[in-house]
Formats: C-alpha cells, structure tokens, sequence
C-alpha cells in the first residue's frame, strides 16, 4: 500500500519527452487489422473499411479520480483504459485502438510512468486493442491522464442512450456497489496509516470491494454475450456515475419514465456486510456510488425469455411513459423519485 | 492583456458536470457527413465508408504550454484546436472530427470557459471539423487541455515520416521563428507590468509575432494546395517544436542525412528586426524556436517545377545518404551538425 522509498529513480529529464515516449511505448505491439501506422507519426494511421467507428475520451485527474496514496500506478494505468473501453461496449462496439497522453510533474520518476505504462500495456492486450499515440508532457503538479477509444460497429449494431421505449425491461449487468466500499475502504486505511504507519491491516475481508475500485474491468464479455442470445438492447449506458445518474441520462434521453425496484438492484455479499459495517444504506451505495462499470441497458419484453436464466443479467424494473416520472419503488412499496447524486466533482 | 476583476462570475459548481458539458456545447453544430452521432452518447458514431482515418492528440497545460497571464483563453481554445490540425495535415488528410476535454481548477468562473469554448468553436467553424466528445473535470491546479482529432486520407494520399529519399528537395512552408519572438516579446511585456501595472504597451509593431504565437494557423491551405499542383511529398512532418527538431525526426525515421542551408530558411523581417532587438540569432530562433505549425517535407527533384514558383514554398536544402550525417551549411559556408534543441519541457 505505500510507496517503497528506496525504489530506483531516474530523471524524466535524462530522457527528454521524444526519449521518453519511445521509451514506454516500445514494448506495445499492433494487433488490430485495422492499425496502418501506430504510434512515431503525426498521427496514426488506421483502416476500419465500411465500418462505422465510435470515439470517446476521458480524462483522469490525481486528487480528483484518484489518490496514489492507496492506488498502485501499474492499477491506474489498468483503470485507466477500462473506464475508456467500458464507453465502447456502452455503444455495443468493438474496441479496437487507444490514445495514451500523459501530464506528469517532475516528482514522479521514470520507474513510476513505467508502472503507469506497464498497467495501460496489460489492459490493451487482455482488451485487444492497440495504442496508437499519444502525448507525453510535464505538468506542474500531479499526474493526469487523458486516453482516447476507438472502437468498430458492424452495420446497424449501435445502441444509443435515447432509444428506450415505454414497457421495455430495464436490466444491468453484475453488481452495484462494490467500488464506492473498496473507496471507503481504502480511504478508511489511509486514515489508520496516517496514525499509525506501522498498523499492518487485515484487507482480506475486502478483497472483492478492493478490487472493483482498484482493477475494475470493462463488460467486453457482455456485449459478445447478447450478440450470441440475439438480444439487440433497445438502449444502453455504461454504469460510471452511479445507477441513479445513468437511468436519469437514459430516460431523460429517452423521453420516458421508469420504476426501479429497490429489491431488484444486485448486491454482492461484501457490499451489504461493509455497509453495515460502515453504516451506509447500501441501496444509496448502489444507486449513487459509481465506478462499476457495468452495463445498463433496456430490452424488449419479447426478449425476456433469452436472458432470463442468466447470473449476469438483473431486471431492475421497467421503462413507463414519460408523464409517469422516474421512480424507485422501495421494499415498503413507497415510490420515491430518482434524483441524481453522481460525481459532482466541482463541488469541492 | 490582464483580467478584468469585475467581469461576471458563475461558479462552476453551480451547473454540475453534466449541465456544464451541456452548457459549453449546445451551440456546436454537425456539419461532417462522416459524423453518425456526435456529442451526448457513451461515444461519438463516424462513418468514413471506405476511407482511412488518422488520429492524433495533443495536451496543453497551464504554465507549460501557455501563460493566461497574457494569453485570452478565446485564443488558447483556438490554438488547441490548431495544434491538434496541424498533426492532422501533415499527413497529407482532412480534418473532421475533434474531442475536447478539459480539467479547470475551481478559480476558473463560468465565462472563462465560454470564452475558451467560443475559441474552439471558431477553429472549428473556419477549419469544418465536429466537435463530436470530451469530457469536464475539475483539476487542483490550473488549466488542462486535451484534444484528439480525427481526419480522413484518400486512397493512397498518405504522407509518412519515414520515407524521404537522397536527393529529395527539403522544403518548407511559410516562415519560421516568428511564433517564438512573439513569446519573447510577451513574456517582457509581462515583466514590465509587474514593475508598472499602469504601462500602455505599444505592441503595433510586434503584430504579425504575437498573432502568430497567440493566434496560429495550421496549413490546411498547403494539403489542398499541394494536390492543385499534383505533388505528393516523399515525407512530411509538422513544426511545432523548431525546424532542427522536426528534420532530426523526419531523417531519423527516413534513415537519410541532410544538408539544410543556412541562407535559405525563410524569416519574417519582423523576426529579423526582433532578434537585432533582443540580441539573439534569427537562425537559431528558427532551428529552436518552434510552434510555428508550418509543414516541412521532401520532394522528388521533379516535382521541383510545380512548386518553384509558389512564394508558399521555400527549397531549404536536401537529402543525402544517412552517412552523410545532418548539416547546416551556413551563410560562411561552415558545416555545423545538427541538433535537437526542441522544447525540453521537462527540464526545469
């Protein structure tokens, strides 16, 4: 959890910023038919023929999304692609190819990008896609991250947020939660250790929680999974802000209502006992909390049967006329209209 | 040239992240075929048909890449774009498509980023590319911004890096180094202020110096241009760090040697003037200056007629065998190698 202070250190400056490019990226390979040219041009080169492509970016900023005082640089530069990636899939697309670019103060030594680079390396192969540029520069305090996805559509296979349809089924993919505890968590030890440095925790308990925050992963696996039920979703959004906020952008997107019901929402076993733990109301955890990556999406009733008996499926209610508002329907059968409470990160 | 402290203030946690990007964005229209779907999904769709693309990034940061203190973040918004362009045309395609994300400390009101956002827009606008994505964070320090363009080759139009040839013709847009002399001229302008706040600067004849740092231009004129005249580089690149820099690159990558000609590097009388003012070089400020955002590339000795006549062109010498090493031949007929003196920005 904390920092080897007796680590190898060498200078950003030794290398100079094209030196230090050719460094981290020297070991990236092109896997993608697509990649013409990768990373050393103006630009890269790339060739999806007649498919349609989708874009995304995202920027990642020390102190605001992360604390390296818990977060490995190797878990970070992992996360990093996947909260890229998991936009992607949210459009029912292949992910194909990255751009890397990197704002890094002097305090961080060559070993420490190298960590960061080794983490966007391992997911871009366990993901497929390959890095294709980027940017590499120094700032004045902290380290930022801004990575680009591209990814390839087969024809008619996009999934818009605004195309939910009154009586489809809203349904998300595994568990709710279980980020925003493994931070809890972490922010909990951090505290103990400003105390007590020598304290040794016991994390074991929290293994899941831990994980979902520091290496979460993209629903790759889903969206291979619905093209092999045949289940076209009628509309999808990819879960980072928190359930509340992602079914606010569907519907509102969407002009339509829904009905969630507390009940439905998937809770792993660790989330509840740490909410307990740390007396949190884990359905507010799970609606608000955000980072799980996990896919929410609508489907037609008529598609109910191909999903129904699978674990990675849960329907959490269903979408209504716009008039009917957004809802959460509680266990006490109250209803309670869906406000938004994700990451409002400017209201520091 | 400084702040107006009275000018209007909307805090930007007033408006959230997402009525922020709303905010910033509504006015930003779809004028490319190629864009399916721009701003307000997980993703941005494209559809390219059969043409290959090229992506690139770039990423500014505050008290690196700019000073605010004397750069209006209307014309910062607008050089971002450039930059970014710049890469796009320097291998030989159109531009299309860009994502703007940005990270902005909480010292930043509202207006601030409508004005950096209407510079955007007017790159934008005069250059026909979409803004299609992005993303708002908050930062704990100063002003981030990271953009990505896409743009589109026909069959074959392609223009790498590495493939200038002996005997090619070395040529370069423009003029050179005037990009730099502007900052000079700026950054004593700040000094002055410091001293004296109550100064009227007469700025009129260093014009053509500060717009070119303030306000660049990325050479779309030249793509078209080059194709009128049916002359397709053997290499290009752009310069944006400083002539030796770029040439070191494009001959590191060709595997060939040079010799550039001291005489022959096209420069402003304004920069002339400038650097008898300050006491510098005026061909060391073109070798190191940078920013300029002109193309340098190589042609085949018979495309030399169709371009020969064309004040947008200078010949500034030509390829030889790698052997030969990279040389200024200067105006005493000196050969001097050359070297990267480019922006080392972590050297401080």
């Amino acid at each position: 959890m904390i920092e080897d202070k007796n680590q190898q250190r060498t200078q950003l400056s030794d290398l100079g910023e094209f030196g230090l490019i050719d460094h981290l990226t020297k070991n990236f390979k092109i896997k993608q038919a697509s990649t013409v040219k990768g990373i050393g041009d103006d630009a890269a080169v790339l060739n999806f023929k007649n498919k349609k492509i989708v874009v995304t970016t995202d920027l990642l900023v020390e102190g605001v999304h992360f604390d390296l005082t818990y977060v490995p640089l190797k878990h970070l530069g992992y996360k990093a692609v996947i909260v890229n990636l998991s936009d992607v899939f949210a459009m029912n697309a292949t992910a194909t190819q990255i751009t890397v670019s990197i704002a890094v103060s002097n305090r961080f030594p060559l070993e420490a990008l190298e960590a960061l680079y080794a983490g966007i390396e391992t997911a871009a192969t366990i993901y497929n896609v390959d890095v294709v540029g980027g940017d590499t520069t120094s700032s004045n305090k902290g380290l930022l991250i801004s990575i680009t996805a591209i990814g390839t559509l087969e024809p008619n296979d996009e999934v818009y947020r605004n195309s939910a349809k009154p009586n489809d089924l809203l349904v998300v993919t595994g568990d709710l939660g279980a980020a925003y505890m493994g931070l809890q968590i972490l922010e909990r030890e951090k505290e103990v250790y400003k105390v007590n440095p020598n304290n040794q925790p016991d994390l074991e308990p929290y293994t899941y929680l831990i994980e979902r925050q520091l290496k979460p992963e993209a629903r790759q696996d889903i969206i291979k999974l619905l093209k092999d039920l045949k289940v076209k979703p009628s509309s999808m959004i990819d879960i980072s802000d928190g359930l509340s906020s992602e079914i606010i952008h569907l519907c509102t997107q969407s002009q339509v209502g829904c009905d969630l019901y507390e009940e439905k929402i998937p809770l792993d076993p660790a989330v509840i006992s740490s909410c307990e733990e740390f007396n949190i109301d884990s359905t507010t955890v799970a609606l608000n909390g955000g980072e799980d990556y996990e896919l929410l999406f609508t489907i037609s009733q008529d598609d109910y049967p191909k999903i129904k008996a699978n674990p990675n499926f849960t329907v959490i209610g269903y979408i209504k006329e716009k008039e009917a508002g957004l809802h959460l329907v509680t266990r006490a059968d109250n209803r309670i209209p869906i406000t938004a409470q994700g990451w409002k990160n400017f209201n520091d």
